[in-house]
């Protein structure tokens, strides 16, 4: 009754090597990016990776990545990884939360369905993704879900700015590498 | 860099205490509403608890409930702790694995956006809720996100039914009793 989950040994050792502060979005996504390259390649997860980060700053807490099929759990997602690691070590469930700086997480595409709800309650004040279109669920076949159309005005309606289309090209690499590596998706299901 | 996610002791306690077979859905959700009054009497979380179930056979895997504040994790609401628990039970990403029976989440609401999704993803072929209406959010002050307008016909896409309206009464007399206890609502945030 009891669940625990892990970032791979690989993921630690590249937190501990990334600079403590990192100022420049670009170079936040750009590690972002990374981590869900290494995450397929070296068999730890899906081709998925996001980071918090204190927005102004730039000060790192973590990067985490998707570990949903080694540990058996479809919602091990990089965002509810890496937005639960990041309140574990700040120790609160509110990362909004009266007189924490603003944080703010960085997603190599639009969060899922799950992962965008899961934003909504994490507190963060601030979501930059390197893309939000089609191209995700086109080259790789995992299935986002339904998305509510107004999914934008919702997240200015809870205070949460949005950047887009950080890296996009970047990211799309990733996918289409992970494509051509015939890796599983695991979360294809259609009406069956 | 690791996460730790339990169910409180009396969950544990009451779970072996339950008979192993609930044929009757009246009953699967009888149980999950008594778990959802119970975690947030005892102080243990939120009101709002899961169970899942075997469809057919109403074999129980585990009720879970909430642990977003004793926890620290916004994600750990109900629907993502209990399909965590029966996946890490049956070892399994995927309840709708081939060759596995049927299994049916039972809640007492309708799923959250982020608990939407967590749904999608879990391979449960059945959903069985309390209700889906604004009362929740109207009585308890907790925001449910905004969930997609064709949320049920999006289920239904991806081969997963759909029932409503199980005990709604009862579920709602414990939204009714949480209010009038003053306890704490933990996703509360306009756009400030």
């Amino acid at each position: 009754m009891q669940i625990t989950l892990t970032l791979p040994d690989w993921a630690i050792e590249e937190n501990a090597r990334l600079p403590e502060f990192m100022p420049s979005l670009d170079d936040r996504m750009r590690a972002v990016i990374r981590f869900s390259r290494l995450n397929f390649e070296r068999g730890t997860g899906g081709p998925f990776a996001a980071g918090v980060f204190e927005r102004d700053t730039g000060k790192r807490v973590v990067i985490g990545v998707n570990r949903v099929v080694p540990h058996h759990c479809s919602s091990a997602h990089a965002e509810v990884m890496t937005l639960s690691v990041a309140q574990h070590i700040l120790e609160t469930f509110d990362l909004g939360g009266a007189g924490m700086p603003a944080y703010q997480l960085v997603v190599n595409w639009r969060p899922c369905v799950m992962c965008y709800g899961a934003t909504l309650w994490s507190g963060v004040r601030s979501l930059a993704i390197a893309g939000s279109g089609g191209e995700l669920e086109a080259i790789t076949g995992f299935d986002e879900g339904p998305i509510h159309p107004e999914w934008d005005t919702e997240l200015a309606k809870r205070g949460i700015e949005l950047i887009q289309d950080v890296l996009k090209d970047e990211a799309i690499a990733v996918y289409r590498d992970f494509a051509a590596s015939g890796a599983l998706v695991y979360n294809g299901r259609g009406g069956s």
